[in-house]
């Protein structure tokens, strides 16, 4: 089965990933984008989206971007968030990619987009990544 | 109004706060918990609560404990989250606690502890946060 | 060989910590204590501590506390740091504790305190680290 | 005075950059490039570069990529850093960005490079900073 096809089939199968509507869009080897279309409910106090789903989304791409070159037994175990704009779009995209595959640990960056009703897109948010490798729990 | 009520009608105003159904249970200057009772549309692949969730979680409870000392106008740009065993219970329970109050950024930690039906406590994650203080964004 | 004797010898083998001056002065299973006298050659701009010194004696106690638990063959490969303060005193104190100690990943907290000519400590920084386990590089 | 020459001034008025020899090689508005020759006392346990020094000069560029925006008065408070590869070169080289500059807060990310005899570099680690903008401490 395509990379593609294989993420979007373990994304399904994860119901907070499904209460979000995360889609995964494209898939290479050691690169991931996910998108997240608007929801008022997705909102914080003052109606934007919340930092936790901004998280959500960086940390579900880095594990999928990680899975593309390690295989499906990585598990995010470390990751570090900056919130760097007020994040509001009608959709978000997460851009992942793996910067070290390792066979114990691997590593990666993601940044996320804001997308206006235009279709432009402006950075809200990064995320870097460490993940365990293999079948072993952390 | 106490600080408890004050960040419990905050919490209400929010719509994810709301949908992930986090209750402020404690709070005091410096301090402060919340608990998320485990549903099933909260999970991951496997079923267990999903890290964006534990992020949602600690970062809220990380926000709040710093506006018990720096009042409303604080916000979380920078939290560091690590995963340390699988989250699993009948519910989470965050604490927060204020680490640094500063006038331009403030500094918190969070334990993310999963709870049994028997009511015993599991670390399974925890949290670093910075905070821009202030009314201006970061 | 007791740990504390252990870990003094794994210090002063490596060149860096020598010239730091670091010295080992507690360790027991899953916690550890590094000391840091002052010396003007460790300054910033402004005389105080480099950060980048409060980063090493805290990676490195990290790495020791984790190795009191998984072995020598541990090593930090994740590590974030909090400036929370002016570093400024006529020595530092490093204390770093395991949080989780795992096969394949372990995860350390460190407090760093300057402490000033009557022995008082003030908490100036903080570090979280995970550290890859194994022999394997990470 | 040009930018280049502003910070290789402030690089020589700090007493630890001095004992590094890390030298200023590039600066634009919103990068940096600071160089790490390597010597035998920078040695860890096996005689890599220590990670307290990989974290000492990406610290240190991101705070000069920072000032070339946002003026002298910016503070690392924040960073995390990622050991991806054994640090070993006859030089390194660490180049910081500007992700987000702020009025209270700026984010940067930095590469570090080791260069090899025949001049090849190699990425061995990774930092994300944050940085308190202003004359008021953190």
């Amino acid at each position: 089965m395509p990379v593609l096809e294989l993420l979007q089939q373990v994304n399904a199968s994860a119901a907070f990933n499904r209460w979000c509507g995360m889609e995964v869009t494209q898939a290479d080897s050691g690169s991931v984008e996910l998108r997240l279309p608007w929801r008022a409910e997705m909102g914080q106090y003052s109606g934007l989206l919340h930092a936790g789903l901004a998280a959500t989304v960086m940390e579900t791409a880095s594990g999928f971007a990680a899975a593309t070159q390690c295989g499906p037994q990585v598990l995010v175990t470390q990751f570090s968030v900056n919130c760097l704009r007020p994040a509001q779009g009608v959709a978000f995209v997460a851009r992942a990619r793996v910067i070290k595959a390792g066979k114990v640990q691997s590593f990666t960056q993601c940044d996320l987009f804001a997308v206006d009703a235009a279709g432009a897109e402006k950075l809200v948010a990064n995320c870097q990544a460490v993940l365990a490798v293999g079948t072993t729990p952390a």
